[in-house]
C-alpha cells in the first residue's frame, strides 16, 4: 500500500498570495469601477533588458542551426556563464569563487527548496520570523525541528542568536519581507556562531542588488571564515527581471564541510553536486545565454537602470508615508517597505481597510510568520505612475 | 553540528556517462588519427525545429516590450500549454486529462527524481533491471528498500510481477535502455497489480514518439484503471528536441489515493501540487511557448520528421548488426538498440573492444544494473552518416 510522507499534512493549507488574490477578485467584482494599484506581490514589472533579449535570440537561432544544437548541458551550468559570476559578482568584491563552487538552477525558490535534501532530517533549523514562506515549508515536509528567531522592530529586525544550538540556519538579507539589512559586523556575529557551533549557514542573498549603503555586505563570503559555513542562494530575478525566465545560482563552498553521525568530515560540495546531478538536468541554454548577458555592458547599464527606477519607486512609497505618519522600516536597500500598522489594527484588518478605502494591495505582516503581525510589506515593483498615485491616495486621506 | 543525509554515501561514485567520456578522451588523445562515432549518450542532435525557433523568439519579444512582461507563472505551468498537452496527447487518444492533472516542469529527470519527496520513505520500490540510475540513486538518497526486477532476453525484457508486495513501481516504456515495449495486456497486468496491492506505478513515457507499432499504449491511461494507481512522466527531450532548451510534464490524476499509515485515503495530486508550488517556480515562459509551438502543424509536421529520421537511424543499425550476426533487441519503438555482447565478453570489454577496434563509442549494459551485464546499448541520435558508418566499419570487420 502506498503511504504518503505525512509530514505533508502538517502544512498550512491555504498559500497567502491565493488568498490575497481571491479577497483582490471578489472586491473588483462588486467594485468595478474601482482602480486597484498592486504594490503587494514581489514580482517585477519593467520589460527584460535589450541585452538579454538579443541574447536569446541569438542563442535559440543558434539552437535551430544545422550542427550547432546544445544538448543536454552540464548540471552545474555553462563555464561561459559560471566565469561571469565568478568574475563579476565575487572576484570584484575581492572574494574568490572556483567554478566548481557555483551551481546554477532555474531558481532560488528551487535551490533553498531542496537544499535540505543533502542534510540529516535530524538537524534543527533556525529560521527568523517573519520569514519567506519557503524555509519553513520545506522544513516541516522533511520534519526537522524548528527554532523561531523573531525579527521585530524592537530588535531592529536583527534576530538574536539562538539560545540553543542549530545546525541549519536560514538566513535572507536584505530581508523578505521587512526590507532591512545586516551590516558587516552584524552578519560576523552569525558567522562566528556557525563556526563555533559547525552549524550552516544557509544565506539568501536574492535581493543583494538592491544594497546602496556602505558597509553592507554583499555576499556573506565577504565575512572572513564564511566559506567554512555559508552556502549563498543569488538570483536574475529580482536583479535583471527573470522571474519569468527563471535562471539563478547557489555557491557551495569547497571549504564547507558536513559531518556523519560519527563525526566524519563530508564535502558539502560533493554532495550537492551529486543532488543535481541526479535530479536535475540543467538551466535552459537559451536562458543561461541571456543571463550572461546580464554581465555585458549594455547588460549591466540596463539593469541598473531598472534597479535604480524601483529603488525610486521604494523612496517614493517610504518618505510619503512617512510624512503621512507612518513607522517605516526597509526600503533603501531592498525593493521592500515594511510599515507597522497603525492605531491597534492587525495585518489583515489594515490589509482590508487599505483595499477597500484607497483600492491598493498590499502583503500582510502575519502571512510572513506571527512576528509579522501587526505589520504590512508595499513593493517597489509597481510602475512609477501607480506607485506616486497609491501614495497620493493615502496622503489625501491624511490631510483631508 | 550539520548533519549530513548519510544516504548519499551509499551512492556508487563514479556515474557511467562520465567514466565513458573519460575512456574515449584517453583514447582519442592516444589515438588522434582516429575518427571516433559516438553512439553512446542518449541525446538528440538535429536542431531545434522551425516553429519553436519562432515561437521562443516572439516570446522573449515580447517580455522585452513596454508593459509585456511575464513575470511568475503559474507553478504548473500555463494553461496554454496544458490545454494543448490535453487535447493533443490525451484527448486525442480517447483520454481526459483535466488542466489541474498536468503539471509543466523543466525535465522528468527533475520529476522522477523529486516525484520521492510526497511519498513516505517506508515505502518498498520495485525497480527494473537494467534501469534508468535516477530511479535507483534517488531511492537510496531516501533510504527506501528496493526490489530489482530484472529484464533479459529470458523473459524478452517484460520483468515479472514482484513476488513480495511493492508500493512504488518505477516502469520506462519504450524502455531506457534495452529499446522494448509492452504490449497493452502486458501493461494492464501491472495496473492489476497496483489496483490489487494499492501501489502507485511511476510510469515514464519519455520516448513514446517512437512508438510504431499498434498494440503499444503510448499511454498508461489507456489501461482501464490506471488513473487509480499511476503518475506518467513525459517529456519534450527526445519528442522535440528539447534537451537542452528544458520542457517536460508530470501528469497526476485526481483519482489517485495514497494512504496515511492510519489507513485514511490523500489525494497524491494535492500532494504534488503543494510539493511543485513550495520547491518550484514554473518554466520559463519563453520555453513553454516554444513548447506550444510543437503542437502547432508546422510543428508536428517538423517534429515527425525528426522522429522518423532517428527511426530510420535505428533501422539501419538494428538490420546492419543483425546481418552482421548480432542478437538484437529494441530499435523499432525506441530510439535504443540493445544487442547482446558476443563470445561471452562483458559489457566493458566489449566497450573496449567496439572503441580499440571500430572507434565506435556506446554504453554498457552493466552501467544500468547488473541484468545488463552482458548487453550493449546504442543509440539512434546519431547523424545518418555517423550512422551507416559506425555499421559498415562493424560490418566489414565480419566480412573480411
Amino acid at each position: 500500500m502506498i503511504n504518503i510522507n505525512e509530514n505533508y499534512l502538517k502544512l498550512q493549507d491555504s498559500y497567502l498570495f491565493s488568498t490575497i488574490a481571491k479577497k483582490v477578485a471578489e472586491y473588483q467584482k462588486n467594485n468595478p469601477e474601482s482602480k486597484v494599484i498592486k504594490l503587494g506581490i514581489g514580482d517585477v514589472t519593467l520589460p527584460i533588458v535589450p541585452a538579454v533579449v538579443d541574447a536569446v535570440k541569438v542563442a535559440i537561432e543558434e539552437m535551430g542551426t544545422e550542427g550547432k544544437l546544445k544538448g543536454y548541458g552540464p548540471e552545474q551550468g555553462y563555464d561561459f556563464l559560471r566565469e561571469k559570476i565568478a568574475e563579476m559578482d565575487y572576484k570584484k568584491r575581492g572574494i574568490n569563487i572556483d567554478l566548481d563552487e557555483i551551481f546554477v538552477s532555474d531558481g532560488a525558490k528551487t535551490d533553498t527548496g531542496n537544499i535540505g535534501d543533502i542534510f540529516s532530517i535530524a538537524n534543527t533549523v533556525a529560521i527568523t520570523d517573519p520569514v519567506y514562506p519557503v524555509y519553513l515549508d520545506t522544513n516541516i515536509m522533511a520534519e526537522r525541528k524548528i527554532v523561531y528567531l523573531p525579527a521585530t522592530s524592537e530588535n531592529s529586525f536583527i534576530p538574536e542568536l539562538p539560545k540553543e544550538k542549530v545546525d541549519m540556519i536560514y538566513l535572507c538579507f536584505p530581508n523578505n519581507p521587512t526590507g532591512t539589512v545586516l551590516k558587516k559586523e552584524e552578519l560576523k556575529a552569525w558567522v562566528d556562531y556557525a563556526l563555533e557551533n559547525k552549524s550552516v549557514i544557509l544565506f539568501d542573498a536574492a535581493y543583494e542588488a538592491f544594497i546602496t549603503e556602505d558597509n553592507v555586505p554583499h555576499s556573506i563570503y565577504e565575512i572572513e571564515g564564511a566559506k567554512k559555513v555559508a552556502i549563498e542562494f543569488r538570483s536574475f530575478s529580482k536583479t535583471a527581471g527573470f522571474t519569468g525566465l527563471r535562471c539563478a545560482y547557489t555557491v557551495v563552498p569547497k571549504e564547507l564541510k558536513g559531518y556523519t553521525e560519527l563525526g566524519e568530515e563530508v564535502s558539502i560540495n560533493s554532495l550537492w553536486n551529486r543532488r543535481q546531478c541526479t535530479k536535475f538536468n540543467g538551466v535552459s541554454y537559451v536562458i543561461q545565454k541571456g543571463a550572461e548577458a546580464v554581465y555585458s555592458e549594455e547588460g549591466q547599464e540596463e539593469i541598473k537602470n531598472n534597479i535604480k527606477y524601483y529603488l525610486e519607486n521604494a523612496r517614493i512609497i517610504r518618505e510619503g508615508l512617512q510624512e503621512a505618519g507612518y513607522t517605516i522600516f526597509g526600503g533603501i536597500n531592498a525593493p521592500y517597505i515594511w510599515l507597522k500598522v497603525p492605531n491597534g489594527l492587525t495585518s489583515w484588518e489594515f490589509f482590508d481597510k487599505l483595499l477597500s478605502e484607497y483600492n491598493i494591495v498590499g502583503t500582510p505582516g502575519s502571512g510572513f510568520g506571527p512576528s509579522g503581525e501587526g505589520y504590512f510589506r508595499l513593493t517597489a515593483f509597481g510602475s512609477r505612475e501607480n506607485t506616486i498615485e497609491a501614495i497620493n491616495r493615502i496622503r489625501k486621506s491624511v490631510t483631508s
